[in-house]
C-alpha cells in the first residue's frame, strides 16, 4: 500500500453566519468571520489517495488523471466564488472549512474509486495557521 | 543606511469590477475576478523602512511600534473585510492589488516619517504567484 | 470523525546539556547543541484536535478558543525565554524537541477535553528539517 | 511511543519510459515525463523514524545519526544523479516517486532497526504539489 | 511606477559541463554538477514587470496576458526538458542559472514593451538555496 | 552585470539588553527580548554578489566557493551560538538583527572582491515576519 498526495488551490469568500441568526447573534459566536460583506481565502487542498503500485506504470494512480477530476469536479466550482452563494453543493450548511473538507470528499470518493484507487484523505488549509483533515 | 522589513497578514473579500460597466463587460476584462458574488484571499503584507541604526538601541526602529502602527492603521480596516464595501480608503478606486499597494503606501508614509524612518518599499502578496511592490 | 489544526511559533533558547555530565561528556553525546552559552530556534507547534463537526457552527472547535489556551497555558510560558532556565514545566528534563513536545501535550490533554474536543497530536518542528510527533 | 522527522534534498534526473516500449507508447502513457532527453527535479525526502524516548539523552534516536545514514546509504547515491541510468537500486523498475520511495524504505529500515528504532515513512516529495508516502 | 511579479514553474534537466573540455576537466571546475548521465531541478521562475497603473483597469498589466506570454515563449520549451540538448536559445552556452535567466530576458523584454509595460528583472531559483537576478 | 544570492541557515541565542542599564530599563525598551536568560532564533542568511557573467564557465562566481567562505567566516562562529557571549565581531555593540547583517557584510566584502566579485546585499531574517537588508 502506498499514498500519493496531490495540491490543488483556489481562492474563494466566505462568511460564517447562519441565516436564522440576527447579525449580533452571528458576531458573537463566529467573530470577524462573521462580517455581512465577506471576506475570503487563498485555500491549499491536498488530496491524498491510497492503493498499490501498478508494475507496468510504476504509478499508483495517474496523476494527470487524478489533477483532472479535482479540477473539474471540485476546483472550477469554487475557485474565484462566494462558497455560501455560488456553490452548489455547500447550500445549507455553513460554510466553514470543515464542512467544505467534507463535501470534497464526498465528491471526490467515488470517482477515485472508480478509477481504481482509495482516496484517503482530504487535507484543506485555510490558512498558513489552520487546516482541517478528513478520513471519511 | 540600512533597511528593516515586517510582514503582516490579512484575509478579504473583492471583486475586479466597474461599477460603470455591465457583467459582461467587466468579465471581458476581468475574467473570474469579475465574479459579482466576490472571491477572497490571504493577502500578505511586506512593509519596508529605512534610516541609520541608532547606536544607543542597534536598532533602526522598534519593530513593536512599526507592528503597531501597521496593524492599527492597516490590518485592522482590512481584515476579514471586503475591500471594495467596506474599507474608506479604497472607496472610488478598483480593488487591484496595485491600488491597495498605493493606498497602504500612503497610509504609512507620514507616520513613518513621522517616528523617524524612511518607508521605503510596500510589497503586497495576493496569492504566492502574484505580488506588487510600490516605492513612492 | 474531522481533525483541525492549529499553528503557533515561539522563540526559545535551550542547550542539551545534562547538569550531572562534565562539559567533555555532553559535548561528546550532543556536539555543538551543548554549547555552555546557549543557542536557540523558532519553533513551529501544531496542535491537532478531533471530533464531531458541530452542526449549530459547522465547527469541530472554536479555533479562538484553541488558539487562546495555546496561548495562555504554553506559547506564554516558553516565548522568549530559555526552556532550560525558565520554564517550570521543563524543569528536571532534557530540554530536547521530544520531551518539549510530551510536555506540552500533557499540558492541553486535559484542556481539550474539557473543551469537548480531543487532543489528536502535538507536531513542534525546532527547525525546518526536523520535527517531532507526539499522539499520546 | 514518539516519531521524529529528518528532511533532507536532492537533485536528479529521471524520464518516465519503459525501454521496452515505442516513445509514442510512453509519450501516450507518461505524457512530457516521457522526454528522452531526460527531466529533473529536486526532491525532498522526510524520514520519519518512532519508538521511545531515551531518558539518559531526552533523544529518541541521535539525528547526527540519523542523518548521517540518510546521506551515507540514500543521498549520496541519489543526489545529482540520473535515477535510470546511475543509481543501482533503481534499475529495473519505472523511475517513478512511488518506487523510489519504496527503494529508500528498503535500504533504510534494516537500518534504523539496527540503530534501537522503528521506520514509520518515508515521504518523497517531487514537486510543491505531488508527494508518495511509504509506510513499509 | 509599480512594480508587479508573476511566478511560474518548470522542471528540467541539465548538467553544467563544456563539449571541448574532458570529463576529469569538468569535473574539477562543476563538481557534481558535471554528472554526464545529467541532473535536474524543480526551477522557480519571478518575472517582474513595471510602469503606470492603468485608471481604467487599476492595472499595471493584465496577469493573464503575462501569464500567457511566459509560458508559450518561455515555459512550454523548457518544462520537462534538457535544457543543454533540448532548448534552441541554451544552444551554445553554458546551462548555467546565470545563462537560462540572460536568456529569459532577452526573449520577455521586446514581447513586454510591446504589450506596453517594461521588463524589469528575471529572478531565477534552482533550488531553495540559490538564485540569480537579471536586470538586463 | 547579474546578481546572485546563496542561503545559509544557523541558530543562535541572543539577548537585547544594555550591559550599563538595569533590567528594568532594558525590558522598558527591548520588552521580551530583554529576557536576562537568553532567547534564541533559526536565521536565515541571503547573501547576493553581483558581476559579470565569465564565459568560459557561465558563472558570475563559484557558488562552492561562495557557500565556503561564508561557512567558514560568517556560520561556523555564529551557528549554536550565543551572539552577546561567543561571537568576537559582536562585541561591544547589541545582538540586534541590524548589528549582526553589517559585522557579516563587513567580514564577506573583501573577500568576495578579492574572489572577483562585488558583495551586493547581506539579508538576515530573525523569523519569518522580520528580516534586515545591508547594502554596504
Amino acid at each position: 500500500m502506498i499514498y500519493i498526495t496531490r495540491r490543488e488551490s483556489f481562492n474563494a469568500a466566505h462568511k460564517l453566519a447562519r441565516p436564522d441568526w440576527s447579525d449580533e447573534e452571528n458576531t458573537a459566536v463566529f467573530g470577524k468571520c462573521a462580517n455581512p460583506n465577506w471576506h475570503g481565502h487563498n485555500y491549499q487542498l491536498f488530496v491524498t489517495v491510497k492503493g498499490e503500485v501498478n508494475p507496468e506504470t510504476g504509478f499508483l494512480v495517474d496523476l494527470k488523471w487524478l489533477k483532472q477530476i479535482i479540477n473539474q469536479y471540485v476546483i472550477d466550482k469554487i475557485d474565484h466564488k462566494n462558497l455560501n452563494l455560488d456553490v452548489d453543493f455547500m447550500q445549507g450548511v455553513l460554510a466553514s472549512t470543515e464542512n467544505l473538507a467534507i463535501a470534497i470528499w464526498n465528491i471526490l470518493n467515488p470517482m477515485i474509486a472508480e478509477g481504481g484507487a482509495q482516496l484517503h484523505s482530504i487535507k484543506l488549509y485555510e490558512t498558513d495557521n489552520n487546516y482541517v483533515e478528513y478520513f471519511g
